[in-house]
């Protein structure tokens, strides 16, 4: 790019570069890039690609003695991405990583693409067909001193729960709301979203459909009051199939009740590895 | 304020004021002023004075002919307003607009205070007390071309709501959730916050508590049982009630039900003059 | 759907249709209908179709002497929507309109879709690549007492101003920040998001971009510094492109500028229309 | 509380507790508890009690063994908080955290109360009062094996930075714009929110003013241009000062630019802990 001048009448190669010169304090930054970048993304569903619309964040550390990143070119990284029409996943996340760090000369990072994510469900009776939105996030982590990229796979996913305490001390009824399940596993393998967010449906009360009939609503109605469980039992629910399944090293999960006869959630989080220190 | 200098070696009074300036386009900025400020305020409550914290929006109407407003000015009164300890009610909200106006230099213009708000409850069966959160709003406006001041006050309800569709096609239970209920009502006279407020707690399936024993749960779990309502019904009784009541001149009025069974929410909006035009 | 039974042992035609009852209370509902919906939807840009996310509000009007609305018929329609992958633009509004009411049974509604939008921008100087996302809605009304259909289309566009004054009494720099025009255009003809981003990038003190090298940095700072907007010149000279845009034929107009200088924005509003009432 | 019975005809001492019964499962559960609690809090300013509203979540950890917690006692320490009019400070989340594991019979458990703070600032030239709002929270944890109440204070500081890069290859001008400085600090001594909130202001490149006369907009606008800062630089010199502060045993801290020529933010993060592990 050589002495292009314009109205301005700089040339560009002339142009100093201050985020190259040396650092004196001595002081490593943990992560240091851009935050919060709104893009078009590509994602694998179990039997197609969905193109969604992902928030991104994307970090380097910088070493004590180096001033400063190079912003620019973790937008490059995306730019690229969008034009290969690259499909965002288990696999290229790990790519993603590699890039990342070899165009911003790091030797650890992290990348978080999270994005919605849709399924289209049948209702339970009725057998009519709609789409259920979920929020899903993949991870891409070089933990300082390491050379092994982690990732790791996010969602969110609405349920219904009913609270046993409540249908068992009542003449009729229970209350019931809507809860977030989240689930963040770290993977040896590739997986999809689809799985781990069956498993917080099921260990639900009732899963959530958007559009029930009748007979569909009676059913969610029932199975929801046949399947009381406290927002600890929904963890403990989900961690016990979290602990069986084979591509899942690790996790976090939590699960928010928006308590319906409250101003305030009930919350329960755990936290596991399988992994031996 | 006359000849201050500092390091940076200017004179104050020599400072040009650009915004005083004429402005030739010929267009009318209807609202023009500051905008999310966040602000310490005292609110009556029902016997007492509640310090919360605000945030509030303050604008005035721009003729086509002049450049710019004086944005440090809408500052200035809210600093007042702090200094001299005045409380935000349908009183102090009109004094506040007349003297907004005058500042300003306006002959019409529109202030909103927006706060959380708070109320000691007593639990239905245990008798315990605890605090429940709304939010509460004020808003005065003087529209062009007259000279009356609008008070509005504004109420966000969080209540439980129970599917009356539900309950009756279900062989036991009925999906119920939270719900917020919205009233903005045009008064003629000073209310307290918590006479809308009840109005919208009555009309819900059963009201919310932050503290709930067993026995008040049982409570709360069969009166919303036994008082069924659809999003249409909410807003239906709560409109009822105030058309009834006197301080209320006109008012909207919603209510979104966050679905236990769905992802989405079902919403119901009313708004209705008593005025004739 | 004749007699279909289950584990819970009912048969569907039987259950009862609380919704189609009459309403004793004689009260009109403004809106009612589903909010909050997050769906996938195809949106037309400049040369291809995007696929985003949506958040869509469905509402109709309920007459005084109706109990209720059929919710899940809203979410059928979205359904259909995306089983024939409409795209969502100025004529397909129309569409889903008349659909809606048809199979709401009504005559007055309202719908709003509300998506990210991204175009493609060629830096000023480097003349590199970069994709820039946009907030876009669409809206469509049609009001009680009136049969024709009014399309709005709405954009979010985040733009660079600095401040006249600021540079004006400054030895050197002036104050600047990021600022979100936002602008809702009632068309009369289909027009491409695009054409309103445009006029709010060309009138901000500078656009932006999300990869600018160290010339284009240089190009936008001196471009900001060379083109001072208050708040109020920023919605002043948009509204006087938007006056001469042929398809607009009324609009609501702000600029949020987000102060670097304060901990709250500066905020200036227009409306006009320009049909005769 | 004996044979308390009313019109749905229980008596409260037979209610079933299926909260303290056995589980089977063998899970610990790391945090339950209840989460997004809007509550009035009394908070130490540098010289008076402010009172404002807080956002509470508060958690335990749960043996493998026990089936549930108690929600509602989370509340009654709240409420009894509120009763006694106890300002939370230091001292106090110390002494909230002993009740909390007390009432809830737990060994390790999580406080945190997010709140909105208020200081009285004098306008840099023309001396002119306002009041400037920031986030503070504090956390109280006591993590499983140990005894010791860890508590952090956290403050999120909005200020100005002025890019370096800009300043030096542009004729004039600079882009700035408002950031976020976040700092946690794990304390080992009670200190006012002040000395966080000065040191993260006096290593930006300016502090912000809600009031700003025009000599004052003069001094931040030069001030700013004068004190051009990097994001890392930032995050850095921010890192200095809490070094050597000696009431500070660790922290995260991280500083994130909402860009004015991007419509996303550059950001820096860096978390040090001064005590040998």
């Amino acid at each position: 790019m050589l002495y292009i001048s314009n109205k301005h009448g700089y040339k560009m190669q002339e142009l100093p570069d201050i985020q190259s010169s040396l650092d004196q304090r001595n002081i490593i930054i943990n992560k240091v890039g851009v935050k919060d970048i709104k893009f078009p993304v590509n994602i694998n569903t179990a039997n197609n690609v969905l193109s969604s619309v992902a928030n991104i964040d994307m970090y380097v550390r910088l070493p004590a003695d180096a001033k400063g990143t190079h912003m620019s070119r973790f937008l490059q990284i995306l730019q690229e991405v969008n034009d290969t029409g690259k499909i965002i996943n288990f696999d290229s996340m790990q790519e993603l990583m590699t890039v990342m760090l070899e165009k911003l000369e790091a030797q650890s990072g992290y990348i978080r693409i999270a994005t919605t994510y849709f399924i289209e469900k049948i209702a339970p009776v009725s057998k009519v067909k709609s789409i259920m939105d979920y929020q899903l996030a993949f991870e891409a982590e070089v933990i300082h001193g390491n050379t092994k990229i982690n990732v790791k796979q996010e969602v969110i996913v609405p349920v219904k729960s009913l609270c046993p305490c409540s249908k068992q001390i009542s003449k009729y009824g229970a209350h019931n709301q809507r809860s977030h399940i989240y689930i963040k596993a770290l993977l040896n393998r590739s997986i999809l979203a689809d799985e781990l967010i069956k498993i917080a449906e099921q260990q639900a009360s009732c899963e959530l459909w958007s559009i029930l009939k009748r007979a569909d609503e009676k059913y969610v109605t029932e199975t929801a009051y046949e399947n009381p469980k406290f927002v600890e039992d929904l963890v403990r629910d989900i961690a016990v199939e979290l602990n069986q399944h084979s591509a899942v090293d690790s996790y976090e999960l939590s699960s928010e009740n928006f308590e319906s006869i409250h101003n305030h959630s009930a919350y329960a989080f755990i936290e596991h590895s399988k992994i031996k220190a």
